[in-house]
């Protein structure tokens, strides 16, 4: 049987990867009087007296929604709300096995921003927090933007947030490794989706000054013709240079390469192009922009891709659990800038400086420390950024 | 610490009365390749191709959603959305406890009847079933018609069906043990809410001619001034004889009583006048509308409340775990009426006809013989209905 069909075979045996199970032991009809009626009245009208004491009595305190319309699932695309289901029960496991985070998968029959936002809103006295996943960009911002001013509780789009958190992460230690400083080198990423978005914006407000984006017609810059909204608002952030050309042209004296696009994007040449001791973060998945035994030929000093059989693997399991972690230990009423910094400086942090290497730049995804730092540092950072409830 | 004192501190210390947990193990990275990427694509692709598959490879198959809204929680009235969840997650224990079923709780943050229906439709992809709780009458008819419209997948208001169908049970039991027939009684009843209408309803399905339905300005009669829409339609199937007057009035001469109205509303006097071996169920809660010491010593040959603490208690219980079950089971597209004729002859069969007695008319509640027992013959009716689809 190949690893395709052992999967199928597990998935139908498993018969869900997630179930829901009782905490309240229900043996005898004393049990029963106290768990549910007449017992459960008095919890009920507590609340009733003040929402937030929904925190104290029900699940909410450690039920985060996972959501999802289907729309871009894995590298799939949009095969249905349903089919992206398995996912999203995955995505609940990790939370569950890594955060201790309870999450729970809601597929939405629509692909209407609008009728997402206003689902999402009227259920979110059901949870602690909300985490989006797989929705297609453009309409993944602006669903986390309406939502995130609609909704008392947090609202994290983890494809595009969890993943600049770990990208970050790397990108730190790498530097130390280089010996170079964030706000002097010159980043170029390829992908303008959800995450080359997200990772950008993160860097930047960590310190990053000179950044190209490019897309599958070279470097984005201001006036470019064509550009839509969100590359044209990136456009105001990064390249302020105004480099023209092709990624190669563009590639050439950079410092970083990040890549969250296609297969191939980048060859042996470009790689020697640009500037001393460069890093190289060839995410695309299942096969990166260039595969890591070219690039190092090629001369790069440091080398992080998405996938388990290289060093180095940038695998968000290493951020969400420990953002939700912190942000329901708070109670916090959004995940912002200062929490994800603070992650990645986290993340970064658990790499020891004398064990840091070109093989080594960020924790393993099985490292038990990881969420616990990262929960600790997310916390922290929620209470001086002042929205920790808690 | 009293009873109230206690069930508040029992709620606080389980902090939630559920947990989603993980059925999948997760140890290694092989573990993960197969629960999540690049595994999980499988079953994804799988599901696009034919969304049925999301009962294969997803929980959905066992998964059921508890919605309200709460408007009409137990007997506290509204109290708001988040108040009403230490009783859904009390009913999502009870249908993991009794029926082996996933139930997860949603509380939604609105009383609009279309946006109720809206968010659940669009969330039916996650779910094989949906019960609705504790949601205000008329609203709770409408939703539920609505849905049952709108969704591919069995809808049940469990405080109007499942009441319905353990009463049934009760009574079918109760007519063995005074020899009367259902076709030839006279039944009254008292309160003309969710649970009063579906009541009368079944009873009607299973053969009942004569029933005369009451609210607080006594029988409900075909043009009585100031009916509302639900009345006016109850008044077309009951009481053909058009009798006018108190409860007190029509109560003289029936067979049965069946209270879901408010304490006190029945005097020795009134079951004095009912006919020769009279039935009597008061079910409104905690206090019944006649008490049992009191309907006995007036002559009531058999009787039954809502309370633990008496014989013969009606209790939701005894159904929506076997109902919810045995839909599940064969992936019913509805709950209907077969269905639940079928649960309330299967709840009165397990009183073995030996053990028949005044005190001993429908199986205790944790007697373990009634969710298998429902199931088996609900999922029976559903396939004979047509509403099966495995």
């Amino acid at each position: 049987m190949d690893k395709k069909e052992f999967a199928l075979k597990q998935h139908e045996e498993w018969a869900g990867k997630i179930e829901v199970t009782s905490r309240a032991k229900l043996e005898t009809p004393e049990d029963l009087s106290v768990a549910y009626t007449p017992g459960v009245a008095e919890p009920c009208l507590k609340i009733s007296e003040d929402v937030d004491l929904s925190y104290k009595y029900t699940r909410r305190a450690n039920m985060v929604a996972i959501i999802t319309d289907g729309t871009a699932v894995l590298g799939l695309g949009d095969i249905g709300p349903e089919a992206g289901m398995p996912v999203m029960e995955g995505k609940c496991v990790l939370f569950k096995e890594f955060g201790g985070v309870d999450a729970f998968p809601l597929c939405v029959r629509t692909k209407n921003v609008d009728e997402i936002v206003k689902t999402v809103s009227l259920l979110a006295g059901s949870f602690g927090g909300v985490n989006l996943e797989d929705i297609s960009a453009p309409r993944c911002f602006e669903i986390e933007k309406k939502l995130k001013e609609c909704c008392d509780i947090p609202i994290f789009h983890d494809d595009q947030h969890g993943t600049a958190v770990v990208t970050a992460a790397a990108l730190i230690n790498a530097l130390k490794l280089t010996g170079k400083n964030l706000d002097e080198i010159k980043v170029v990423t390829s992908g303008a989706g959800a995450a080359g978005i997200a990772i950008i914006k993160l860097l930047v407000s960590l310190g990053l000054k000179n950044v190209i984006m490019c897309d599958r017609k070279g470097a984005i810059y201001k006036g470019r013709e064509g550009l839509n909204t969100e590359k044209a608002e990136m456009a105001e952030i990064c390249n302020l240079g105004m480099e023209k050309g092709t990624l190669a042209d563009v590639l050439a004296g950079a410092d970083v390469f990040i890549g969250v696009s296609a297969p191939g994007t980048v060859t042996e040449e470009m790689v020697k192009n640009m500037a001393d001791k460069p890093i190289l973060f060839p995410m695309a998945n299942p096969v990166p922009e260039i595969m890591p035994d070219l690039a190092k030929k090629a001369g790069a000093a440091v080398i992080g891709t998405g996938r388990s059989d290289f060093p180095n693997q940038i695998n968000n399991v290493l951020a969400f659990p420990g953002i939700f972690r912190g942000a329901l230990d708070v109670r916090a009423k959004d995940i912002n800038d200062e929490m994800k910094v603070a992650a990645a400086y986290a993340i970064a942090g658990l790499v020891e400086e004398d064990k840091l290497s070109p093989d080594y730049i960020i924790p393993n995804p099985f490292d038990k420390r990881v969420a616990d730092e990262v929960a600790r540092a997310v916390a922290e950072a929620a209470r001086k950024s002042g929205v920790a409830r808690v």
